[in-house]
This record gives structure tokens, sequence and C-alpha cells, in this order.
């Protein structure tokens, strides 16, 4: 493996498909092929087949001594304004695998793949995570067909221009899922817990569960002036209690909570509000906590509402289970991660990756490089390039114990 | 006095400028233009002398034994959807105070004008209380010429399509200030106060001084799910710190202190957020209560952004000192509120009104009528018939002792 080559690719990504701005390559658009194009030049220059599945997702295929495949990518596609790193730094890296495979002149003891996930990010649907579910096979056609993106396009129709059928997209698997040994993906943490101990880069232990709330608190809208304090029902007291109340919950379990966004009504300065909505995000990697904070918030919620004489609705928008990684493979990454930091460091990931996915069909783990203030989806995205070289380094390390079978 | 003719003719004015959806009644418009000819059309019925002063305010003068001037009055104008009495009450109630002196066949002992103030409410440009402070000489011509509504239209040029030069408006009570010897109005509460005593009025002792502020904290928007809860800088957590505690400040004080807008950035269910913008309302009949509360609202707001490692810019955005009525008119209209209710209630006015502006010129009282829930500046605000029928029979008593001269 050399890093360097690595970073000189997303350079270059970055000069065609990003810069000053961040990176802009939402998936199905222009800049996003451009960037597929610029992955195939590269791929062009190695004895690799290349083949796109029936969800659109780019596969390139390194033979090896035995049919097992040992897979490793992640996806170019990008929110607006993203980050130079995001996607970007698995799929390139995964070349760099390939690379210095085929370097070697004999053929691998596995075939390894590198593939490219389409619309990991959602950014234009909303729908997150598309290619790789559909390979997984739990993509629900019915259920994204007609997404529209802010113009009216529906995601059907986007897809059909990129010669992708939404409708048999789920089958992008059915051949090759049976062949898979391991998934491996690098990516960037886009948090602060690595930089904040020192580290380049650490071995995640799987995706959190994710809770997703509304809650409608309903008081009484009424004159700022001329409602004396023990009169009101204030729902934007009630929702602030709550949100001030969350942070604790999150404390309490090890996990995260956020009150991300709030509406007051009436929403004027003249005005008590009579309506709150709070958007509120619970995270944990283990299932039982992250019920137990689930839990704690329905119960903080009704109080915070009871307290200010209000009433509070709640109703659940999202949600999806904790996705632990692989155990043998969490080991191989962290002692990957050691020979490059001389740590080991095992973290679980707060956001979802396409590892979530493939962690249904195959052993899957990951690698993180650190972030920079863990600034994400922003053009100021980073990890300093001496962490990216040893995150890169401790991939590859990764990545050739695997395919060597050599794991565990 | 006999308040029934008021409620009829509120009615009347109800079904020609209001309705289920609320009174229409925007200054300036021809809905308000409507309501001033169905005043012009009462004001026809008797022996008074109507004009309009250099501030569009339209005045009806009964000539009285002496030069000497009791004003009874209110506003026309209402904010759109607005109540049926807010303002037309005290107008209506001032005609039939003229009525009543005109039937009694013999000229009062002083002078009786009724007032029409135009714009009290600012529902177009923003800027309250413009006829009564063109009236009083405290209005700046320059600070309000340019004001724009959501059209584009300047203030200046809506006031001169209704004949008003903002230039010269100021003028207004040159000619009569010196003539008046009190004001009284009569308004709906706009607050639960009354009714929750069960009382269909009282006195009012002034209107309550206003601090306005707006607080912005700012802290680092982060990925709500990479981020863990001991590493963020969260600035919505921290507005809602300041929210709730702003509640207690309001209760420490026996004054009222309001969130009731709160903005955040980037304001998604998926991100900490780094930015909230948080407008504060403050209201105090007493100075220095006020100026204790502000004291506090600025230290709230220092701890509520330090314990979250954010920081917080602090901005006064207006602010009104307390305008205390005049003592012995406080007590008649007491007295009189007692005659119809048996019982004397002196409460503050959180909200603003023509007669803060009228106190900087001459001795002013007030009257409120009980307010069903509170409501204002709605189409449900209303005053139970019995509690009016008492309210203006109160109001009607306290003219008649002011003009007589018979107070204190």
């Amino acid at each position: 493996m050399q890093p360097r080559r690595v970073i000189e690719d997303l350079r270059e990504l970055d000069r065609r498909t990003g810069g000053p701005g961040g990176a802009r390559r939402v998936c199905w658009t222009d800049e996003w092929q451009a960037a597929r194009a610029f992955l195939r030049q590269r791929l062009d220059e190695l004895p690799v087949t290349v083949e796109l599945d029936a969800g659109g997702n780019l596969w390139a295929v390194l033979a090896g001594a035995s049919q097992e495949m040992v897979v490793v990518g992640s996806h170019l596609d990008s929110v607006p304004g993203g980050g130079w790193l995001d996607g970007a730094l698995g799929v390139f890296a995964a070349v760099e695998v390939l690379r210095t495979f085929a370097e070697a002149g004999t053929a691998p003891s596995r075939t390894v793949a590198l593939v490219d996930w389409v619309d990991e990010e959602g950014a234009r649907f909303g729908r997150s995570l598309l290619g790789s579910s559909a390979f997984a096979g739990t993509l629900d056609a019915a259920a994204v067909r007609g997404l529209t993106d802010a113009d009216g396009v529906t995601l059907a129709d986007a897809l059909a221009a990129s010669d992708v059928d939404v409708e048999t997209m789920n089958t992008a698997g059915d051949t090759r899922r049976a062949q898979l040994a391991a998934y491996l993906e690098l990516h960037i943490e886009q948090g602060p817990v690595l930089e904040g101990e020192g580290l380049a880069c650490g071995a995640v232990l799987g995706t959190s569960g994710v809770e997703r709330l509304r809650a409608v608190f309903s008081g009484q809208a009424r004159h700022a002036g001329s409602t004396p304090m023990d009169r009101r029902r204030d729902a934007g007291v009630a929702a602030a209690r709550a949100v001030v109340g969350l942070q604790a919950i999150g404390l309490d379990h090890g996990g995260v909570c956020t009150g991300g966004a709030v509406e007051l009504e009436p929403g004027i300065v003249t005005a008590v509000p009579g309506r709150a909505e709070l958007l509120i995000d619970q995270r944990h990697l283990d299932a039982d906590a992250l019920a137990s904070m689930l839990a704690d918030a329905y119960a903080l919620l009704e109080r915070s509402a009871a307290v200010e004489g209000c009433t509070v609705a709640v109703e659940p928008i999202w949600r999806i289970a904790p996705v632990p990684f692989h155990g043998r493979l969490i080991e191989a990454a962290a002692q990957a991660c050691r020979a490059e930091t001389g740590v080991e460091r095992r973290l679980p990931s707060g956001a979802l990756h396409d590892a979530a996915e493939l962690a249904r069909v195959c052993p899957t783990a990951m690698v993180f490089s650190s972030s920079v203030g863990g600034v994400s989806h922003a053009p100021d995205e980073d990890t300093p390039e001496a962490d990216l070289e040893r995150a890169i380094a401790a991939f590859g390390l990764l990545a050739a114990k695997v395919v060597a079978e050599d794991v565990g």
C-alpha cells in the first residue's frame, strides 16, 4: 500500500468534482458521473473486470485463487457542499488495495473486489444507503419509487436516466451475495473522538441504532404582555425543558440524544408560544440501552408538558436497529490500527454507513480515520495528511490479512 | 349610559368590518375607512363638531361650559383577523358618553371630546401608537417615514393617500394639548386576570415598561450521531436553558418574561445546533423591578451559554419605560368599577395602549373589561355581554365624575 497515491487520487477527484465550495458529487448528477469516470480511468490501469450490478453499484473484480470474495469499498456520492473524504476516501483506498495486489504479480488467495455504492447519502431523494440496501436485498421498491426531489422528479425516473430500474434493483446482490467472504470499508469518522485522543485511526464496533421522534407540545398562545406567568400554558418552555432533559438522557446511557429542530407558533416576540414542535434523534450501539433511552425520552416529554400545563403528542418518525460488526474482523481492524498508531481503539459509529447493510449478508468491519474538529458534511471536513496515511496503511494491512484468511 | 346601545353599535361594526374571520380594520385600508364611516354616521346624530387633526385622528367635540376638555376614546383599527372589541369597545363607549351628555339637554360643565386614534396596532408598518404619539408630540417622522409594508409601500405614501402628511403629523396636538383636563379609555384586558377573579372590570394602574432582547448563542454545528455528548457545544441546549430560566425571572419579580421566538441552525434532526437565536420580551410596571429583571436576564444568558461551552451575544432591540397613570383618576376608575362589581381591582396593563402616550400630556386613566380566556388579537377575543354592560356602565360613571370635576 502506498497511501500517497490514494491522497493524490483524492486531490485529483477534489479538483474535478469539489473545490472550495465542497464536494458536489450528488448521486445521479453529471458531477457524480464525472467522479465515476475518474474512478474508471484509474481502474482501467489495473487487471480488473469492471461492471455495474442491477442497483447501479460499480464493481471492479481482481480474480484470486478462490472464488470467495473480499469486498472493499465505499461511495463516491456526496451531499451538496460536502467533504472531500466522506465516501471517496474508502473508494480510492480500495483502488490502492487492488493496485497493491495487482503489483504483487501473483493472484491473491481470495478474489478481491472494489465496490462503489450508489446514493449512500440520499441527498436528493432523502433515502440513504440506496445501492447497498439494494445489494443486501432489503430495499422495498414500492417505498422509494415515488420519492421526489426538489424539482418534482421521481426517484424512479432519475434512476432510469442512469439505466437503473428501481423495480429490479433489489436483485443487485442475488448472484454475488453467496460468494462474499467479508466487506471492509475505510471512512472518515465524522466525529471528534479519535482526534480528541490524538489517534489517526480506529476500529468501528458497528453502527448505532436510531430512534427518531416528533414531539408536538400544545399549550395556549397568549399575549406576552398581559398574561401573568402563573396563568400560562407555554409550549415553548415545555419544549425547552425537554431539550435540556434530552442531554441528560444521552449522558446517562452513554449514547447520544439531540433536539436538533424546534418550531414555535406563533413564534413571535410578543406571544407566549401555544405550540412547539421538537424533533429528536437518539442513538446507541446497544439495543437495550437504546430502548431505555427511548423510554426515558417519552417520560421526559410527558413530564415537561405536564409541568407547564401542556399536552404532548409523540410519534416515531424513523428507526433502525443497531448493527454490530463482525467480532473477529473488528479485532483484526483494531490490530491493524494498533500497528499504525500503537493504540487499539474501538468505537461505535453514530452515523450510518453502507457497511450496516453489508453486515446483514457477510462478516463486515470498518476503519475510521480521524476527523478535524469532528466536522462532517461541510467543505472544511478533513483528516490531517499524516493521519490519512496511517489510516490508509492500517486499512491495507486489514485487507491483506482478510484476503490471506489470516484473521482470528 | 345605556350599555346595550354600545353593544348594538359594536355588533353592527362587526357585521360591516368583521365576522367569523375576525376584525379586518387594518389602518389605512378601505375596511378601516368603512369603520370610520359608520362612526361618523353615529356622530352625525349628535350635536358635536367632527374633525381630523394633523395626525389623521378623528375628534368629535361636545361643547361644555368650560373650554377644559375631557377626552374619551380609543382606536377603530385592528390587526388582521383581530377581535371585535379591541379598540372598538372604547370608541363606541365614548360615543355613548357623548350621547348621554347630549341627551341630558344641558351643556356639561367641561367640554367632552371623543377621539379615534389612527394606527394603534401598527399592523401594517410595525409602528404602534402612531396617531396618539403624533398627538403627544413624541413621534419622530424621520424614524417612520421610510417604513414599508409587505408590498413595499412606504408609510409616508400610505398616509398621504389618507391625506395625512407624515412630516407635519407631529403637530397634531399643538392647539389642543393645553386644553386637555383628562384622557379616559375603556379597553378589553387582553389577559386572564379579571376573568380569573370573576370580575367584569377593573382600574388600570398604567402600562408596563418593556425590555426586548435578541440573544444569539454560538456553539458548534456537528453530526448528531457521531458527536459524543461530552464533546458538544450545543447552542440549542444553551437557548433551552435560557428559556426555562426566563420563566423563573418573571415569577421572581412579579413581572412577565417570555422567550417567544427561537431559531436553530442548521435546525435539522441530524445535527447538533451550532447557532440559536432567541427573542426575549420582559415587562413590569415598576421601573426598578424591570431593571432587575433585565440584569437577571443578562446573567442567565451568559450562564446558559457558558455551561454548554457556547458564547452569547445580546442586543437590546426595543425598550419603553413604564407609564404609571394618574393617581386620583386611577382611584376614580377603581371606585366606578366597584360600583358595578362590588370589588376594587387595580391591575397593570402588560399591553401598550394609546393612553400611554396621552399620560405624557395630561392626567390619564383606563378601565379594562374582562377577557374570555385572555384571548387577544384573534377572532375569538371576547368579553361576556353581562361583563361588557358593567364595564361600559363603570366607564360612563367615571367619565361623568371627571367631567363634573367630582374626582379625588
